[in-house]
């Protein structure tokens, strides 16, 4: 398992008139920590797509249990609970407020593509490298 | 049943240097769609937040099927399968290209809520009345 | 000089907790309106770049005078005074709420470019040509 | 003077097709950095909305100099050349890329207003005092 959290200060532009985040831009607090998630393995996902990989979201979903407000500092978690067979790979990510309150989690899957032929691939040697130890048996 | 389709055009902000249009802004078409389905009642949404009710995302699962692109006529479908009970609501949505393609699906769960007290509710009956005869017993 | 206008209606992530539009989102009504001024002109942007040209933003200048609420129509009008020279086209924009009242007021600076040099061009006479009927000496 | 300079990594949301940050976005750097101004003078734009002010953006302008790429690490720094008077303030911002390049330089005028009443008020005496200091006579 790999497991890695970002903090997130939430500014103005993400709330919406009923005073909390808007639902939408949850899938941005996901990205930036899936992006950090992925830096901090030593690699990061604009070298992918230097390689020529692109790795388009296939499936969402967010379930919203607390509303996240103005100013406050998110940590957001995302962990890999599966090296990525194939072509597809799965993230698990948890908003927890400064409280440490769980205010929603999500889970969302990607294919690794190439850019130039739009076709299904596999996770890059480059990236397993980095993530197998993760995975390492005992 | 209730279904309801709106046109939406895709404009430059919602696309990513995928070129395809954000993974997390087809929340925006659901909201978009979902709107309109409820104006079509001869309703708003912005009438029932003037009652004192709020309907909060609680759930949102989305498929990505094929990329939607910049300047691309989409249509947007909202169908409500069943009629809400108690204090949750569920729509589904369908996103199709110029050519009828499906392109997304995705399924929205919100709650009625009292704004004042940020206690569950169940649909006003001013809404209650305009959506009865799309499922009235044969 | 040529102008078009373009109706909108404000969804629900565009406004913040303050109530009203968030002002970074004024930029979009704008690109939206600007792309329905050159459709309406039997040409699109997307048409543009795909001949190689694209027309990045180098200045936006926008002045908000009534904030824009959820849920409104606005009429977002886009006007070309002179016919681009050399590189570079402003549009004049403004923003009426559905009562006529102005809203807001933005002047839009874009340059024209060779995607694949990233040099800068002139507009591309296809768009001169439609273009150049409404500045026509009387 | 204050100035005060903010450190953003720009996420794939940020950009569009043309494989930069979509222009409109920039307004939320500036507000990202404003925000973090704020904070560092021991103050925060949400203790000041709950003091019942609110600061709504009258006008804003931005120069786009150079594209901000995915994944860059960009500075945004925000300075107030000048005490503000009566009910306006006016911020300007920078934002330069990791080799150090300008980017792209803006300037914000906000009013400070009750959001009871909406009416125009004076900078509340909390933040004078915070701010004062950097302006005090040589």
């Amino acid at each position: 398992m790999y497991s890695h959290t970002t903090q997130i200060r939430v500014h103005y532009a993400l709330t919406d008139q009923m005073g909390f985040v808007y639902h939408g831009h949850y899938a941005q607090f996901f990205e930036i920590a899936r992006g950090e998630a992925i830096r901090n393995l030593g690699f990061t996902y604009k070298e992918l797509e230097a390689m020529g990989v692109i790795m388009p979201v296939v499936d969402l979903h967010t379930r919203f249990l607390r509303p996240v407000r103005y100013d406050e500092l998110i940590n957001v978690t995302v962990t890999l609970r599966e090296i990525p067979l194939h072509h597809k790979v799965e993230f698990h990510s948890e908003v927890h407020d400064s409280s440490g309150a769980l205010c929603a989690s999500g889970s969302v899957t990607l294919y690794f593509m190439e850019a130039a032929t739009m076709k299904r691939t596999t996770m890059p040697q480059a990236l397993v490298e980095v993530i197998t130890p993760y995975f390492a048996a005992l």
